[in-house]
C-alpha cells in the first residue's frame, strides 16, 4: 500500500506542513499540490466543497506525492466512508466533544473488527494499491477536532480513544467556546492555555496534535511546542493575500496616470 | 444600462486595474471580485475555463461592482456571442493579425447595422438592464490582441478598425513571435520597442491600449507610458505566490522540530 | 452587516413575499431574483438541488437585493452549517417535531454561546460584510417547519424555543399527517384549524409564522390572517403553469392547419 | 429507427408545436417535456447552455416521446456533429446567409455521400436504434435560419440547397437586419413582408418553414399562413411570465397586512 | 402509476437481474440501461456518486423500461427522501443492524400514516404518474442490508419489520464482520451459512432476499437457492474486466512488432 | 520535461497500445488508466465529452504514467490549444483532407517559429515540468486523421507536412467515404487497400501510422503490417461487451427460478 507520508514524517520525528483547500476546483487543488506541502486537506466543512467535487480534487492531488486528507462537514458516517472509499488518507472530524463521539468517528474509519466501516474502497484501491483492504486500518489517519469547552472537559477520555491518531485544534471555535473572539493564531491567554493543555493530553497518550494556523510564524511556534501537524495556509486566503499585496503596491505607486 | 466602469475610468483619464481568472470556479471569482480590482477577465483561452463554468463566474462577479470581461479561446463568433449574451462587458480576442480578422471580431460584438451579432441577450438583459438592446453597441468593449509579428505588420490597419475600442498586448506571445523567450514583464529591447510601437499606434487612432503584466511595478511603468488597462495579477499565479511565500517562511524558520 | 430584508419587512409590520426554487440552476435562480420577490428559498429538500449547485444559486441571488434562504433536506447539522457558511440568510428546517429537535436546529444556526455552529463563514463574510461574526446570530433567520401531528402536540414547547424566529407550515405534510389528502392551499377544516392554531401559538410567543401557498389568492388570505411570510410560487410549478396556458391557448385556436 | 415525430406531423399536413429551452438544467427540460409540446429545442446559441449540459437535457427529453432538437451557436461543424452524435433529431443553424453556408451546414448533418458528417453516433444509436447509420440522413432535420438581409438576398439559392429540410425565422435578428427594433411577434410591415417572402420561397421549393413566436396567438396566425413549425414558448420566458402574474396578483390584493 | 417491474417479476415467481452503477455519469448509466438488466442500482455508498449526479443518472435510466434503484450512503433520512422525490423506485439501505434501524429506514420511505416521509415528489410525479401520492407506498421497494454479525443477531426482528420488502446481502461486509476476508461470491462455510440463514429468515417472513454477486455463475446458484434479486455486474468492474481481456489478448499475440 | 512515452515506445521500435475514452467521467478515465494501456485518448469528437470534463479526465490519467491524448471535435484552433494548455501530450485531429488543413492543424500545436500556438501552458507546466516551453514542440504529438477519399487524393502532400508526427485512420469514416458500410476492423478489399496505402505513404515519409481497432486480433494484424499506434478498446464499448457477456451467461443458465 502507498505510504501515508504524514506517518512517515512523524516516524522521523518531524512535523507535517499542511495546506488547506476551500475552493471547489480540481485546478486550484492541483496547483496547491505542486507547491511543496506535505499534505493537503480538502475542507468539506467550511470550504465550499461537496463530495462530487472533492473526488476530482482527490484525483488532482493524486497526480503528486502530496498526502490527500479531508475534513468532513460533521460527524456523519455516510460522508466519512464515502471520502475514505474515494481514497482520502485521513479524516479530520469537527467538534468531537465526547468519548462516545470519538468512538463513533474512529469506528467509521476502520474495518471490522476495529470499527464498522463498510467495505467497498473503489478508488482507494487504485490510489493505494491492492493491499488496501489489509492495510487501510493502519494507514488512514483519524483526527478528532478539539474545539469546544465540552471537548476540553472530556479531553482525557477523548484522546485515549483506541484507534484515534491525532487531535486537531480549530482555534476560532475554541476561542468562541471559551468566550473569546473567533480568530486564528490566538494570543488570548485563556485560549493559549487550552491549546497547550490539549497538546499535553495528546502527547501523554502517545497521539499527535495538529493545529490550524494562519501564518508561518505561528506554525513554527506551534511546532516548537510539540505540534506535529500544522496547517499554514488556505487557498482562498492565499488568493486574498496575494491580491491585496498587488493592489496595495499599485496604490502605493505614483499617480496612476501621471 | 449599467455603466461599463472601464469606460468611466477612461473617461476620467485613469487606467483600469484588472485581475485575471484562470481557475474554473465561481468561488475564486467571487473572492477576487471583493479585492478591489476595477475589472476581472475570465480567461477562456489559457485559463482552464469553459463556457458553462464561465457563466457562474460572471454571476459571481455580478455580485459586486467589478466589470466582468472575458477572453475567448480564438476568433470564433459562436463563443464570442455566447459570452456577450451571458452578460460580459468586454471581449478580449487573441491573435488578431489583420484588418479582416479585426473586422470579423468587432462585427461579432455589435448588433446590426454595426456588426452581425445575433440578438438574444438573455442574461445580459438582467445584468445590464432593459435598454441593453439599444446601448450594448456603445457599452461593450472590444479588445484585439496584438501579439504576433504579423499583427505588427498590419498594426495601423488593425487599430483603425471601426468599432475597435482597444488593443491588448500578450507579452509572451509577442516575445515568441519576435524570436525571444516567452515571458511577462519583458525587458528585451526588441519586445519593449514593439510594445511602445503598439501603444503609439493605438493612441494615435484614439483607442486605448492594455497589457498583461505580472507585477505592480511593471504595470505602473506601463501606465506611466500611457497604457489604460493593465492586468496586474492572475488567481492561479496569486495562489502560487502566496504558497511559496508561506512555505519559504516555514523553511527559513528554526529546525522544524527543534 | 448587510441587512436581512425579511427582518426589515417584519419590522415594518409587513409580510414578506417569497419565491421557491426547485430547479438546480443558477440561471433560473437569477431570473427569479429579478422578478420582485422579497426573498427566495433554495429548496434542498424536495427541490432537486444539492449543496454544490446551491452555492451557485446563492451567488445568482446575490446579484440582486433579494434575501437568499434555503430549506435543508433534514435536521442534519452538517448541511445546515455548510449553507450558512455559503451565505444563506435563513434556514427552513423540515419536520421539527419536538422541543429537543427545535433546540438542535436553532443551535446549529447560532455561534456560541447561543448555539454550537462551527466558525468559518467563508462566503458569508463576502456577502454580508466583515462584521458577520458579531451580527450573524441576530441576522440569520431560523424557521422550524410545523407539519406533523406530533409537532402539533408539542407546539407550545417548540414555538417557545429560544432563538427560533419563525415557524413555517408545509400544508401537504400537515394534511397527510392529519389523515387528509396532501395538497397546498388546503380547505379541509381539520387542516385549516391546525394552520390557525399554529399561527396563534407562534404569534402569542412573539415569533412569526410562514406558510407555503400555491396561489396569490390563498397567500393573501393567509397574510390577512396574520402570516408574515408567504411562499406564492415555485420555479418548476411556474414553468408548468406557463406551458399549460400556452399549449391550452394553442389547442383552443382554430384548426391548426386550416 | 425511432421516428422523427416532426416529420410524421408534417406528413399528416399538420404543424409542429415547439418549446424552447434556454435554462441549463435537465430538470427544467424534463418538466417541459411533460407538458405536451411536439418537440423541444435546446438552445446552445442564446440559451445559457453548453454541450455537456445539453447531453443531460437530451437524456431528459428522451424520457418522453417529445422530439429533441438543438440550435447550435454558429455554423461550426464540431458542435453540430457532437450534438448529432448525442442523439438530437434536428439542428437549427443560425445566420445561414448564402448557398455556400447552407451547403456547409447540411453537409455537416449528413453522412457520405450526401455530406461530410463524421461517423460515431454513440448516444444516437441508443436513442434511435441500431439502424441509425442507414436512416439518419433521412430522419435528422436541418433548419437553416433566415434572419438577415443578406440571407433574403440569397433566399432562393438557400432554400434550394439539397438536403435542407426547412428554414427557421428569427424575427428579432431579421428585424434588426431590416433596420427595425428587435422583437418577437413582429408587426412592422417590412418585417412581415420578409416573413411572408421566406415562407413563400420555402413552400415553392417544397421545404417547410418555421418561426420563433412569443405567443399562441401569433403562432396560430403563422400556422394559418402556412408555417409548419412554430415555437410558442421558452422556459425562461415562461418563468418570467408566471412570476409576474403571481406577483401582480399579490400587489392587486388588499393591503398586504390589513 | 408506472409499475415497479421488480414487483412484477416477483409476482411471476421470477428473480430480478440487477446491474450496479458506481461511475458518476449519466452516459454510462444510459449505456447500462440498454443492455437488458431488469433494474439498475445507482450506488451512492461505495460508488463515487453524489445526489446531483444521481439525478441525471435516474433520468438516463428513465429513457428505458429498466427499474431505477439507489443505494444510499447510510441510514440518513435526508438523502433517502431526496432520492425518492427524484423518482427512484427502490432504496437499498446499508448496515441495518436492528429492528429500530429497520423501522427508521422503512418509515423514511413511506408517507403517513405508514411512515414519516415528507411530501414533495417533484420528479417522481413525472416519472411515475399523477397517482404517485396514492400508490407510492405500495410501489417503492425497501431493501435493508443484512451484512453484520449484529444484524444476524437481530435477524428475525429486522425481517419482520412492517413495510420492509426485502433484505439485501453485502457479502464483503458480512465476511469481514464474521472474521473472514472481504470478498464477493464467498465460499467460506461460515459466510455461506449466514447467507442461507438470512435467506431462510426472509423467506419465512414472506419478504424477498437479494444478494450482491460478482459472476453469473454465483448469481444463478443464489437464484436456485431462492434469492429473487441478484446483482450480477457493476459498471466499473465491467470496464476492468473488458480492458484486462483485451490487453491480455494483445500480450498473448505474436511479438508486438515482429 | 516528462517524456512522451509514445515517442519512447516508438524509439524502441514498438507499437503503442491505446485505450479510448468516450464516457465523460474522471472516474472511468482513472480506472482505464490503471489497466495497462500505454496511452489513452479522450475523445471530444464522438465521445460525449466537453472541455471542462476533459480537464478532470486529464488529471485522472495524470495519476498514472499513461500518456494522455485527446481527439478534438474538428479542426478548430481554439479547442486544440485549450487542450494542449491543459496538458495533453498529443492531439488527434479528424478529417484532415488537404495539405493546407494539415498545416493549419500542426501550426496550432507548435509555438513560433514552427507554428502559431498561443503561449500560456498553465496545467501543462505542472504536468510536464518547467522546461515545457522549450521542449513542447518536440514532445507533443500531432496525428492527422486520414479518413476520406479527398484525404486519400491528397495523401502525399498531407503526410509530408513539416511537424506532422503521425496519421490516424478512422476505418468507419474511411469506409463510408469509399462507398462501404461504416465499420471498424474492416475487411472490404477497397478499404483494406486504402489502409495499406496510407500506412505506406506515412512510412515512406518517416512518420508513424495509427489505426482505430475494435479487437486485439485486428490490432495485432495492423501492428504486424507496420502500424505503430493501435486503439484496441473504448470504455463505453467495453462496458457493453462486459454487460452482454454477463447477461448472456445468465440467460444460458438453468431456468432462472427452477
Amino acid at each position: 500500500m502507498r505510504e501515508n507520508r504524514i506517518r512517515t514524517i512523524w516516524g522521523q520525528g518531524e512535523a507535517a506542513i499542511n495546506g488547506w483547500l476551500a475552493i471547489p476546483s480540481s485546478l486550484s487543488a492541483e496547483t496547491m499540490a505542486h507547491q511543496g506541502f506535505d499534505s493537503l486537506v480538502i475542507d468539506l466543512q467550511h470550504g465550499l466543497i461537496d463530495y462530487q467535487t472533492a473526488v476530482t480534487m482527490l484525483q488532482a492531488i493524486s497526480t503528486t506525492v502530496v498526502t490527500p486528507m479531508t475534513r468532513v462537514p460533521w460527524l456523519e458516517p455516510g460522508i466519512i466512508m464515502k471520502l475514505l472509499d474515494a481514497g482520502t488518507y485521513g479524516i479530520i472530524c469537527p467538534m468531537v466533544n465526547s468519548r462516545e463521539e470519538a468512538e463513533t468517528f474512529v469506528g467509521a474509519c476502520r474495518y471490522a473488527p476495529k470499527g464498522y466501516r463498510s467495505f467497498g474502497p473503489l478508488r482507494a484501491l487504485m490510489y493505494a494499491g491492492g493491499d488496501y483492504p489489509q492495510k487501510a486500518n493502519d494507514t488512514v489517519l483519524t483526527f478528532a477536532m478539539i474545539e469546544t469547552a465540552k471537548a476540553l472537559a472530556n479531553l482525557d477520555s477523548i484522546v485515549s480513544t483506541p484507534g484515534l491518531d491525532a487531535v486537531y485544534i480549530g482555534p476560532s471555535d475554541l476561542s468562541l467556546s471559551l468566550g473569546c473572539e473567533p480568530r486564528l493564531d490566538p494570543v488570548d491567554p485563556k485560549v493559549v492555555a487550552a491549546i497547550e493543555r490539549i497538546l499535553d493530553a495528546a502527547t501523554k497518550r502517545g497521539i499527535k496534535a495538529g493545529i490550524h494556523c494562519a501564518s508561518a510564524a505561528y506554525a513554527q511556534k506551534m511546532i516548537a511546542l510539540g505540534f506535529r501537524f500544522t496547517t499554514v495556509m488556505s487557498d482562498n486566503q492565499g488568493l486574498i493575500t496575494a491580491a491585496r499585496a498587488t493592489l496595495g503596491a499599485m496604490r502605493q505607486g505614483a499617480t496612476k496616470t501621471a
